[in-house]
């Protein structure tokens, strides 16, 4: 008896990827999807649909022009994309089929995505979220992953890590962190993601992993107010230590399943960390801050061409979430940020209380 | 009956400090040493004497030159240390009625001090090693603190962190890690090097301090390697999370009593890693190696004005060690790092095994 010439299906079957997003972020792991999908035919079905919001650019469709040139030519100029990844305008056509969906849309579309696709997927499929940020309120914080299993009712993990998707679409060196609460299907993900120069670890810790890409932006800020400052590289690695703990200590007190390693082992704990107080957005308008003493929304507008200045965000709403718990004095560094960009605290006064 | 005027003495006694060593972080930290003994009256003996290898600055002794001024005109310029602290330029008699010695010179000089000292010193006194790097070799790794414990039978401590010298003398915010045995004798150590804006934190980890603060060099060359390579961030941070786990698991591999949050969590730790990646010279020499295609040992002559390229070396004295018990593979990056300096591996393949 000869062997088959295809391999066997592996367990759960082969996984039919859908992309749903095509910004910077989304387009940069479709190229790496696109690459692993084309690599791994015995894995995954050889066609990758991403949804693109339809937009025009330069008088033209953004989605037409993508299924002409391979190339996300608004928000990731320059890179081919494999020609397995296809672009498509209708959000419920592009899960058509899919049992494996990549969130990477602006955090705000969530709710309304979700919305969209209740009882339009297969119902046997995961989610991966690639959302930046939480949802947080004086009452709760949600991470997207549960927002996502909450809404279309289906398993959702959760990737983040230092990843800035310039570095990542021309195949410089960097990893990510994967986390999955079933242990085979983060390997699956893993297959879908990991390439020679883009290294996948993977966890379980799905609310670690997501909580860490969100505070780390909090941090960002005040890293940034101490490049403004001219402190130095003691004081930036001191208030990046003392961010990192706060982000640790914030995660083991609400939330049950988080583990501390992912925040000091993890490509999305630490490294995040560091990527984001090197370079990133939030520094930046953090520097500018102080430097020129516009407000954030001011410098947001100014500075980030349409973008989100999330850590001034997220401080807030983890002030207030920490406020109705009366815990806002056992995080010093979130606190003082939250001061600084909102109750008119001199950046100066940003460790007199560390 | 009335209040004495004076407090009693602290148990142990009053501490009469003599540092040992003067150079550039030997000043900066004589001038904290120096606040704190001005503001302790009854924790610490009024006076301080700081050896001082004596030498000629433009063409006047620079002993002399110290106590007129209260300045390291060669060292440290610019900055005031305090009156109580006084230049002697014999080591014997430096040490004359101190109970509590600061060893702070380069670490080639540590055994000739410890000879000449023993059997001078107060057999009571204590010490602490804010001596760099470790001596390694095929055989063992000694940390500077169990150097001068065994070398003067008293017992020593450590101190290490992100603490570029010029920034602590300036009052930057910062932090530092002081490891102490002794949980009062780490107190009082404390209070002689704690300021508003130069933080403390106490351990035991006498071992885990001294190791991050030699083994971080290493990562450190790699950092700058990549630097050099124009890799950007998110190959930066990945360098450092890993460097930083190989640094942890080489202690915890090889010292007993090493602990793995000092890693992870203190100032001697992530933050030095993280300052000395940002800075420091041995990125910078790890960045010129790339560019200039020169060796370390030209590198270290043209750029570092006599002093020691320690990351090069401590890969190479590391590499023997684990060589010796077959413990390469489990340490990648410091194996790249020591591959790249001494056996021609191309810096672009610093992540090839990782």
């Amino acid at each position: 008896m000869a062997f088959p010439l295809t391999s066997p299906a592996p367990p759960g079957g082969k996984w039919k990827i859908a992309i749903i997003g095509s910004g910077n972020w989304g387009s940069a792991i479709a190229r790496l999807i696109g690459i692993n999908v084309q690599a791994k035919p015995q894995l995954f079905d050889p066609e990758v649909k991403m949804w693109v919001f339809e937009e025009q650019f330069k008088g033209r469709s953004l989605v037409q022009q993508f299924n002409e040139s391979h190339e996300n030519v608004k928000y990731l100029p320059g890179i081919k994309i494999p020609h397995c990844v296809v672009a498509e305008a209708d959000l419920v056509r592009s899960v058509q089929g899919a049992n494996a969906l990549v969130f990477v849309t602006p955090h705000a579309f969530v709710p309304g995505v979700c919305k969209q696709l209740r009882g339009k997927i297969d119902p046997n499929c995961r989610a991966l979220s690639l959302v930046k940020g939480v949802e947080v309120s004086a009452e709760h914080i949600s991470i997207f992953a549960q927002v996502i299993e909450e809404q279309l009712g289906i398993p959702c993990g959760a990737l983040s890590g230092a990843n800035i998707a310039d570095e990542v679409a021309r195949d410089a060196f960097g990893e990510t962190t994967i986390a999955c609460k079933d242990q085979q299907e983060g390997q699956r993900w893993y297959e879908a993601f990991h390439t020679p120069t883009f290294h996948v670890q993977i966890t379980d810790d799905v609310v670690g992993v997501s909580l860490a890409g969100a505070l780390k932006n909090i941090v960002a800020i005040a890293a940034g107010a101490c490049d403004g400052l001219g402190w130095g590289n003691n004081a930036k690695a001191a208030i990046m230590r003392i961010g990192l703990l706060e982000m640790r200590k914030f995660a083991l007190e609400f939330f049950d399943t988080a583990r501390p390693e992912t925040f000091v082992y993890s490509s999305a704990g630490i490294a995040d960390l560091i990527t984001s107080c090197l370079g990133g957005r939030n520094r930046k308008c953090g520097e500018a801050f102080v430097k020129t003493g516009k407000s954030f929304d001011v410098l947001e507008r100014e500075m980030l061409n349409g973008q989100k200045l999330q850590g001034v965000q997220t401080a807030k709403e983890v002030h207030e979430f920490l406020k109705a718990r009366g815990r806002i004095d056992s995080y010093p560094l979130f606190h003082a940020v939250y001061n600084i960009a909102y109750e008119g605290l001199p950046p100066a006064k940003l460790t007199a209380h560390l």
